[in-house]
Formats: structure tokens, C-alpha cells, sequence
């Protein structure tokens, strides 16, 4: 048994993927040890020392011993970083070719070998593009690779990368399952938590650049100037990481803080007032990012109060921030207890009329489906069809209906699905990142947002594997033609260890769990089935909710005649907001895929699927295999004991049996609730139910976090 | 500039006191290596164990090397834990006198010479006691003691050494600054936080043996077998560190979760539900140690509701669980609406007369004031008031009215100063040490709990030097006779430096800032004139709630004829509550200490005290005083940075300063709310007010924590 490690693993947690341990295969601890004798950094700037101590930290942790991090320019085997322009000139003339090619955050690393000098050079057009190419220096070590000959350009494709984070002014976070808000407002702006620098560090390691602090259900004090000191701290620490801070701007702040009679888009007092108030931001925190705004949703106020519509409300807002840069982002998670209308449909249909009405500092905010967040969602048929205005991802990061931080879920496999997504808008190949990184219909203002997971845990995120999510989140905001697996091999690598008989089954597992989530929750396009409220296990009996679409029962509308929501031509014509190609794929039978069956559908619990089995024989299946493949995930983490430290071995242990256990409790659940409607036996091969209906039914979580 | 200095010692704070890097004194390094070459454990049970995975961890750290931790028993050199009954023969007999001198939890370290061989014995009677000794010894050598020629018995004088989390079960904590709730509901029981080691560990290590985890403004739900499966987890954790868990009952339970009419303590039915409750609680936890219970007090529900008596309530419950070996703690922190009389006499009032109608199995815990844990209280007269019945202390450690944990105030020194009051209760020298520790009235049962400052930030309690507190709580339940320099040089030594030139400068700002917070917040007896609610900054002027004796104008009487709550016998006589030496000594404005003289007085602004300055004079002298006091600590600590880390050093300094601007804050608003009545101007030597009397009331704290 390894000393200590108790304690000593607890905080290792808290480094996240910034592992730093020594190259334990000492062929290529060999290489890198000759190929770095030193460091020398080009520039002065806040964020150059930062990269520059970065470098010290890693490599010397990475190295095995110190690295020197003031030596002279010209020795061989120095590791040279500096933006472009502060370059010496041979080394400018050397990358001019790689240094055109990138943008402007973006990086350059290359080996420059010139007579017997050597030298590595990290470079870009900006300060942050250099800290960007250090951590990507640095992943490439972490994880074994060569750094032989190295030529690497890269660039993000997509501009605003940030997370939004629904935190509360009473640091409560809605949705959040990692303990509470990281921001400590009541010490905020004199005292500084190590945790905001430590967040910083973590986000520009994967090119993250924006955050929105507070949540979208917003509160206005935020706009005061006793919360508006505080933020511009967090700015402050912020900003030399290349992190950009926006808020979140509640429609009826002029009434509550400004003291007016209106919030409506159309008084000019309003929109002084926003005016005045953006200019009031700005004087602290020149490079604010901007606004991100839920209106007239869920509750919140918004134009429609006052007979405007989203438009007018974006617009006026971007209006007063534009002066200064700002932009607008305006959510288009929008549906109404008074539209009888499918749900799915509804943001579709308010949103695309106003389709190149927006200001150019507008961009609207759709999250990645047209429900909310479920383990599996069809792409949101607003994508691809607004081509006039930019449209911005929204994914969840944080597991509103995965399961909390208990449930073990890789989530870039899910975002990887739904940004390969063929939207057909402009022909074949118009796939969802396509649209959201500007490229098919030529935007500039460029986004992605993901809904954070991360809280003031000690290891940030509850769970240990929720980390990769975040990671993942980062990696895919930058490039969103990324393959998750490569992500998901890399945090592994960087995280716990370079193993092969490691990362191969860990892998595999990662790669799997999300499939395992839709398959023990919300099989076949099933969605929406989560208890009410807090949305933690299994509600598909809840029918009493005040608005129907909050309702389980909405969404299966299981009946003696089979299960599943007819949104084809038949029902509530979901399909026709896909592009055609679309659209007649998800209203055929024939042609929708089994994964997104009864989101589409509703169908005869005897109709059969591709393998000859009765959609209820399938649906039990389903269920069943979800449960099999988290007891696999199981017997596969029990092995890897010896490439893992205790006390996250131990963790991610107690979490998958919680996780196995709670798989059942799914299966069980939905299986005896939807097999009331059914009137039919389990098939073979899946497990008698551990406990009745009723006993699930009764189970209540009275104090669930995030609710 | 030291490596990687940012990320680690977030870390480092996590360790608490429990620091075991490598001696730096050479000298001293020697003898240890010398003295300590392995360690032999007898006895194989979870806490010898722990034991000796902690020596092995500390020694390691401390001598910088592994230390073997099997050695053969015989060997020289070798460190041998292990309790009496497991020892050999030789080593029982040559620690017979001592061991007969030790209680259950006390120890006993002792250097055994025999011929050749000299070995460092840890022994005690029960496997706890070992733990003890194991925790002390490794303070020896943190704080570079000699341990040539060991020869310590101590035990514990208290017997309940508790602390009192004020945490709900949504995870706030009630009066918490150092973020959330350690106990993660959701994921208990199957999910063991590392933090709930981490968290025994150092209770044990300062010989800490019970907790009471959930608020005592209570929720029932505590006692569902949903929460106390969770509670039995929490208390398996607890058992092998020697602590065991107690919960607070609420005294509508029965109504709430057990479906009853009524919670009428004479009630048949209510009595057999907290018997079956009882039952319920010790078949999952055997060692569950009892219930806390704020019953009638601030709003919540008890006996008096039914026209039953503090008796009565605290005889049912612990009629209920006196056969499994329970106890009942029943606060006296009790004041009512409807009662006219001074609130600092109420509690008093009510429960003397019923001294000695309690049952065994109860004690009675009593705040250390009067009123509610101010920078500065008399000690409560029911100390020594009630022989017949044990009276428990109760300290808040964090720190409701002292500045949250953005104030740096050194806490054992308030307790010192309560510990040490003379009661007379039985003539010279009753103090109120002797009356909890039981040796002044012979009780069997003793206790003292503090409200614990400990939340889930990365440090524990929010501001480095609260550590202190929850160490010195620690170190003053094992022996309320402690001098509270004694535990501040330990803490110092163990958790920062063994420098003399840090050493001494530092403990004497520890040792000053609580005077330094009575200056600046409430000198010469003033008290609670905290602002509303959420008790941060000043509110002398708030006089508009609904209870009389929540408004600070109650506290301070301040007018045209003077300052001050006559609690004289020409006031509310609140005096003739202590014993007639102590009566007469507060009673008489010439004998009373000046640091009580507005507890108990209401005097003239030119009112003459000792040193021939007027009151008025002398109140602003005190608060500039504060004011200068914090200063002087800005002052030293800034001079500390090469002998403390980067990151606490920074945050040290942070809150330091954030102090300084709250100091002057308290001062400059008391001052100009207390000169609209003494008409005075400030004397020299008081700076001038920063900003005006109306901009200090206009401050509000919407979301301030704990509240």
C-alpha cells in the first residue's frame, strides 16, 4: 500500500488532467530530456509568464528534474515561445509560411533546426495563442507523444468557446451536482480564491475563452455596482488566461434595479438605460464579453411582456453593448403553456420568421435538441435553418437527466453525435458543426456553449470521469470535427496514466457509457421520462404537473395501442421542420433510425423492428442492456486498480456500483409502468423487477441538488 | 520564486495541521532518525491501524525517509504502539503505574530502556487512546520537542468533546462561511466522500469524539430510515476514529414523520414512537451517542406547546434512549417574545428551578454568554447555578458575530477567558472549567461542543487561520485548563514554520486580534449590535423588528443620558443571578471590569473610567484602538512571506486587509451613530469618518451566508 495516499490523492483530484507526473517509459523520458535543456520566453506580458510557468511546472514535474526557464535564446534544445511579433527575425522568417495560416488564436509549434542548434518554438499572433500551444506542447508529452519533428499548426474554428455557468447569487447552482458556486461573492472583489486562477488555468488549457458566471434564470443584482465590482475581479483574473466574463441580463432589470416603470424594448428610457448600463460595464471591464438572455421562457420576463418580440429584445440589447464590441446572446429555448402545439416544434416556429432580423452582434443561443438535454435527442431542426443568422451550440455539460454526478457518462460521444448531424439545409454534408462554426453559411460571429458541470468539489466535478466532459466540451468547442475517442484517450492518458492495458478497456468503457445511459433511461427516441423537478431517476408515471409538457406522460404517451410521440405528417408534423431529405428519413418508419423510433412515432407495442423482435420485447431489451453494459463497466474498472490511485480508484468504484444499482432501478421502473399499458410478459433474458411499481413510485428525494 | 507553487498549496491548506514535512533543524532531524528506526504495532483492529498507517505517513514525512512500519518488536530503535491488553508482558509492567493514571481515551508515551535496547512505547487502554497517543507524538515532533526521554500520560477531562454542525439538509449551513455542507445526502450511503476520512482524521487528531451533524434548528426527516441509512454510513466512518455521531431530534417528529396528532411528551404513544425511534437508530448504529435538542426556542417546537416543561421533553427522549446507553443534550439557549424580562436573564430563569429533575442521561448545554456568542461576553450565570445537573459548554467556533471567516480572530483566547471566569459557585476558584469538566459538582457525564466552522472550501474553514480555531476547540475540550499561547504556538509550529522569527510575531497577532475584534466591533461591554439577520458589519441603528430583543437598539440603550444595558440592581438585576461575590462585583460600577461595564451599565457619556478619559472618549479611543490593532496585524504579516507559502501568505494578506477596511467600517458607523446622542466630538487620536452615517445604513448584503 502506497503512504499516504489518502490525503495526497484528494487533492490530486483537484489538477484535473493538468497531471504532471514524471515519463515512466524512459525511452521517451529520454528523448524529451535531451530535446529540453531549457526555456526561453520572448515578451513580458501577464499571460507570457503565465505559459512560461506553465512550461516550468510541467516539464520540470513531466522531466523529472528542473528546467531553467531564462536561457539565453540561441542554445540548442531550448524550447523557445513568443507571439510572432516579438520574435527574433530568423525565427519570424523560419515560421512566416505556418504563422499566415493560422488565426488569431491559434499556434503554432514547430522543431527549427538550423546547423547543430535544435530548438523547439511555440508560437502565434497573440499572447494567448502562445499559452494555448504550450498546453498543446504539454498534452503532447503527457501523453508520450514524439516531439521529434514537430510541425503543428492549429487554430480554433469556432470563436466564442465558452461555458455557461447557473450559478446563483446565494451560490446554490441549478443543475449542479458538484457541490455549490465557485464564485465566494461575499469575499468577492479584495479576496482573490485560489480556485478562480486554478479555473482559469484549467479552461485556457482547452481553449475555452468565455464564461458566462451567472445563471440564465437571472438575477438583476448582478448589475449593480456592488455585484459589478465583484465581477470585474473575476475579469481581472480571468482575462490573461485569453477568458472573457459575460452575464446574464434579466429582460426586467430596468424595473428592478433601474427604478422604471417598464422594461418594454420600445421606451427610450429603457434603452438608455441599457445603454447607460452597458457603458457602466464596460468602464470596468473593457473586453466584457457581452449578454446571454432567457426571455419569455420558463417564466422569465421578456419583450412579449410588452408586446415586442424576440427581436426587438435582442436587438435593443445588442445596440447597447455594440459601441463597445459586445455581443448578444439570445436563447431560443422557448415554448409556452398556452401553445397546444408539440413542444418540440415550438421554438422552430417562433424563432425561424425572424431569420436575418437580428443585429450583427446577435447570435442565438439553440441548445442541441428541441426538448431539453435528454440522453438522446434528434438535432434541433432550427439548425440549418435560420441560414441568415448565427446560431450558437448550447450543450449540457452538467447531467440534468444523466444521472446527476453519480452516473458515469462520456459525453463527447453525445455531442459528437449531434454535431455530425446532416441538416441537409445546404444538400448533403451540412452537418451541424458546419453550421455552427460559421463555415456553410458564412458567419463571423461563431459559438458554442457548454452548461457547466464544475462546482467547489475537490475534485471540481463530482465525479472523477465528469472531468473528461468538461474536457471534452473544450476540446470539441475547438475543433468540432474532433473524434471523441481521441479526446477520450488523451484525458485518459493525461489523467490517470499511458498504460495500454489501461486505456484501451477504460476507453471502451467511456465510449460505451453513453449508449448505456439511453439504453437504461430512454431507449428507442423515449424521452423526458425523468421524475419531476429534480429529474433523478425514473418518473413515467407523472401526469399531474400544472403545464402538460412538463409531464412524463406527454412524452411517451404510452397507451393500450403502443407508445411513443407521433411527430411524423401523421401527428404533430415535427418532422416538416427538417430539411426535406430530413425530414422524410425521420417520418418514415422504414427509414427513421430505431435509436430515434418513438420520438417520431407513436407505434403498436407489437410492431416489430429490424431484428424481427416486438417493439415491447425490444424496449425490455433495451432496458436490460443498459443494465448489462454498467455491469460491464463494472468488472472492467474492478481491474484497473493498479494503473489508478486509491482514492479515485475507490471513488469511480462506489460511483459505478450506485450507477449499476440505480440501472436497475430504471429498468425496473419503467419496464413495470409502461408494462401496465403492454399487458405483456418480459421477454427472456431480461431480469424479473427487484421491487413493485408501486414501491418506485413512492420513492421521493426530497432535498436532490440542483433543483 | 518557488515551482508549481500555485496548485499545491491550495492542497497544502487541505491538510490542516496535519503538515508532516521533513524537520528542517538538523539537529533535531538527527535525534529523531536516530530514536525512530520502525515501528511494531500490536493488535489488528481499524483504529490501530489507522495509527499506524499515520505514523508511518507523518514519520516519513518528518524524518524524510520511509519508516518500516513492521518492525520486529524487539528491535532498538523501534516505535511500539498498542493498548495494554495487547502488550508483552515486559512492556505492561513497565508501564503499570501510568497506565493506572490514564482514563479510557487517555495515554501513555514513555521511553523504555532496557539494557541495549531503548524503544518509544505508545499505549493507552483503548484502541482511541492509542490513536491519541499516535497524533501526539507526531505533534512532538512537528514541533520539534525533544524525545529523548519521553515519559507523558494525559487523558482527556472532558468527556463529550463534540462538535455541532448547523448544517440542513440541502447541504446550506446555517451560520457557515467556509461554503457548504460536508455531507453529500445524494450520493450517502454508498458514496464515501474522501472529506469524511479527511474530516475524522483531523477531528481525532485533536481528540474531538462526537459530532453532531445536522442543524439544530432541525428537519424530522433526519430520522426517516432514508436519512439514518445515510447517517449510519457517515457513522461507520466516524467509529474507528473514536467519534461517535449524535443528531438533533426535532421535537415535532412525531407528528411530521410519524404520522401522530400530537408530540406531547406525557402522550403514550409519543413516548413509544421516540422508543421505537431509539430502537430504530441503535439496531443500525450501536454506538449512536444521543440526541441534541433545541426545543421552545427561536420558533421551534417543544414540550411548552403542549404545556409540558423542559423536563419533561428531555426525560421522554432520554428515557428513550437511556437503555441503549444515550444521551440527551437540551439547549438552554431559550428567550421569549412574551416575556418582558432582560433576554440575558430568561434561560437562567427558567432552568434553575428545575436543577436536579433531570435524568441521568441528560445534560443540559449552555452557551458560554448570555446572550449569542459575542466578540465579548460575561460568562453565563447558569454556570454554576444548577449542582445538581451537568452542564455542558457550548462555544460557537465559527464566527456568527466576529466577521465571518474574512476576520482573523483567534478563538481559544475567548474561551480561555470563559473557561478561566470565577463562578464562586462554591467559593474561590469554581471556575467554569471545573463545573464542565464535573470535578467541582462530581458528574459522571461532561461534555463541551463547539459550532463547528468547517464547510466543503478547498482549506475547510474559509480563512487559513480559522483552522486554528477548530484546532484550539479541539485541544481546550481535552483540557479547559490549556493555555490558549500554548495551543497557538503548536498550531503555528505544526501547520506553518518552526522559525522563531515567525513563531513569535505571529502568535502574538493571534493572541491580540480577539481583543482587536471587542475594540472594533464591541469594546467596554457593548454587544450585539451586529446588523440584521445575517450579523456581518455594523446595524447599532436597527430598531424595527418585529422581537424586541432583536433589535441592537435593545443591546446598547444608547441615548442623550448615556450608553448601556443596566443590568445593576437598579436595572434589570440580572447581576443577582451570579453567585454574591460575582453579583457584587458586576453590580458595582468601581468593581466592574470595565471590558463588561455596558453589559451591565447604563452610564453618562462623560462618565469617568480609570485611566480619567470620559466614556465617550474612551468608546472611540477602544475603536480606534481596534482599528490600530488590525493594522499592526497587516503590518506583521506582511513581513511573513519567506516563511509561509505563496498561496496562504497571499490569502492571509487578502483578508487582512479586507479586515482592516471592515475595522474602520465598524468604527466610523458605531461612532456616528452613537454621536447623534452624546453630542460629542471625537476625541484626538480617532481619525476622521470616511464616509457618513446615512452611507453606512444604506449597505445591504442580499445574499450574505449563513443566513
Amino acid at each position: 500500500m502506497l503512504l499516504g495516499i489518502q490525503t495526497l490523492t484528494a487533492q490530486k483530484d483537484y489538477k484535473l488532467w493538468l497531471q504532471y507526473n514524471k515519463v515512466t517509459n524512459s525511452k521517451i523520458l529520454n528523448e524529451y530530456q535531451s530535446a529540453i535543456k531549457g526555456i526561453h520566453a520572448f515578451g513580458k506580458s501577464e499571460t507570457i509568464a503565465i505559459a512560461n510557468k506553465e512550461l516550468q511546472q510541467g516539464l520540470s514535474g513531466l522531466l523529472g528534474h528542473e528546467i531553467n526557464s531564462s536561457t539565453n535564446e540561441n542554445t540548442t534544445n531550448t524550447l523557445v515561445l513568443g507571439t510572432v511579433n516579438q520574435l527574433s527575425t530568423v525565427l519570424q522568417q523560419n515560421t512566416k509560411k505556418e504563422t499566415a495560416s493560422i488565426n488569431n488564436e491559434g499556434f503554432v509549434i514547430k522543431t527549427i533546426q538550423s546547423g547543430n542548434k535544435k530548438q523547439i518554438l511555440i508560437t502565434a499572433k497573440t499572447d494567448t495563442g502562445v499559452l494555448y500551444g504550450v498546453f498543446h506542447f504539454l498534452k503532447l508529452l503527457q501523453t508520450n507523444q514524439s516531439i521529434e519533428n514537430l510541425a503543428i499548426t492549429d487554430s480554433p474554428r469556432i470563436n466564442i468557446r465558452m461555458l455557461n455557468h447557473w450559478d446563483n447569487l446565494d451560490r446554490t447552482v441549478e443543475r449542479g451536482y458538484a457541490g455549490f458556486s465557485l464564485w465566494n461573492w461575499q469575499k468577492l472583489p479584495e479576496f482573490i480564491d485560489q480556485r478562480y486562477i486554478d479555473y482559469a488555468r484549467a479552461n485556457a488549457s482547452i481553449g475555452i475563452n468565455g464564461t458566462v458566471i451567472n445563471n440564465v434564470n437571472a438575477n438583476a443584482l448582478i448589475l449593480t455596482p456592488q455585484y459589478l465590482e465583484k465581477v470585474e475581479a473575476l475579469a481581472k483574473v480571468f482575462r490573461p488566461y485569453g477568458i472573457k466574463v459575460y452575464l446574464t441580463a434579466r429582460f426586467s432589470a430596468p424595473i428592478e434595479i433601474g427604478k422604471l416603470k417598464t422594461a418594454d424594448p420600445y421606451d427610450v428610457e429603457v434603452q438608455k438605460w441599457w445603454k447607460d448600463k452597458a457603458a457602466e460595464i464596460y468602464a470596468r471591464i473593457p473586453d466584457f464579453g457581452g449578454f446571454l438572455v432567457k426571455a419569455n421562457s420558463e417564466g422569465q420576463p421578456g419583450p412579449q411582456n410588452y408586446g415586442r418580440n424576440h427581436v426587438d429584445g435582442a436587438n435593443m440589447l445588442a445596440d447597447a453593448v455594440a459601441p463597445f464590441g459586445g455581443i448578444v446572446m439570445w436563447r431560443a429555448f422557448v415554448y409556452s403553456e398556452h401553445d397546444a402545439d408539440d413542444r418540440a416544434k415550438q421554438a422552430y416556429s417562433e424563432f425561424v420568421p425572424y431569420d436575418g432580423k437580428f443585429r450583427d452582434n446577435v447570435i442565438v443561443q439553440v441548445k442541441n435538441g428541441a426538448i431539453d438535454f435528454q440522453p438522446r435527442e434528434p438535432f434541433h431542426p432550427m439548425f440549418g435553418a435560420m441560414p441568415k443568422t448565427p446560431l450558437m451550440m448550447e450543450f449540457q455539460v452538467t447531467q440534468e437527466y444523466l444521472g446527476f454526478s453519480t452516473h458515469l457518462v462520456y459525453l463527447p460521444k453525445l455531442y459528437q453525435e449531434v454535431l455530425e448531424s446532416d441538416t441537409y439545409s445546404k444538400g448533403k454534408g451540412s452537418t451541424v458543426a458546419k453550421i455552427i462554426d460559421g463555415s456553410l453559411d458564412n458567419h463571423k460571429i461563431t459559438g458554442i456553449a457548454g452548461v457547466a458541470n464544475i462546482g467547489n468539489d475537490l475534485n471540481w466535478t463530482g465525479h472523477p470521469f465528469a472531468q473528461a466532459n468538461w474536457y471534452g466540451f473544450g476540446r470539441l468547442a475547438w475543433n468540432p470535427y474532433e473524434d471523441s475517442k481521441t479526446i477520450a484517450e488523451d484525458w485518459l492518458r493525461m489523467t490517470f496514466s499511458n498504460e495500454e492495458k489501461f486505456i484501451k478497456p477504460v476507453k471502451e468503457m467511456m465510449l460505451e457509457s453513453r449508449e448505456a445511459v439511453v439504453n437504461y433511461m430512454t431507449p428507442l427516441g423515449l424521452h423526458h421520462i425523468m421524475d419531476t423537478g429534480h429529474h433523478y431517476g425514473p418518473g413515467p408515471w407523472v401526469s399531474n404537473l400544472s403545464r402538460p409538457e412538463w409531464n412524463p406522460t406527454y412524452y411517451h404517451k404510452a397507451d393500450k395501442n403502443g407508445i411513443g410521440f407521433d411527430r411524423s405528417s401523421t401527428g404533430s408534423n415535427a418532422t416538416a421542420q427538417y430539411a426535406p431529405e430530413v425530414a422524410k428519413m425521420f417520418d418514415n418508419t422504414a427509414t427513421c433510425p430505431e435509436k430515434d423510433l418513438l420520438w417520431f412515432h407513436h407505434l403498436s407495442w407489437d410492431y416489430k423492428l429490424k431484428n424481427g423482435e416486438t417493439l415491447w420485447n425490444s424496449l425490455a431489451l433495451k432496458y436490460q442492456e443498459g443494465v448489462n453494459q454498467v455491469a460491464a463497466m463494472n468488472t472492467t474498472w474492478n481491474t484497473m486498480g493498479n494503473y489508478v490511485d486509491e482514492v479515485p480508484f475507490k471513488e469511480v468504484q462506489m460511483l459505478l456500483n450506485i450507477q449499476h444499482k440505480e440501472a436497475k432501478w430504471w429498468r425496473d421502473a419503467c419496464l413495470l409502468y409502461f408494462q401496465q399499458y403492454s399487458g405483456k410478459e418480459l421477454p427472456k433474458g431480461v431480469e424479473k423487477p427487484t421491487q413493485t411499481l408501486s414501491y418506485f413510485k413512492s420513492l421521493k428525494f426530497p432535498f436532490a441538488p440542483g433543483n
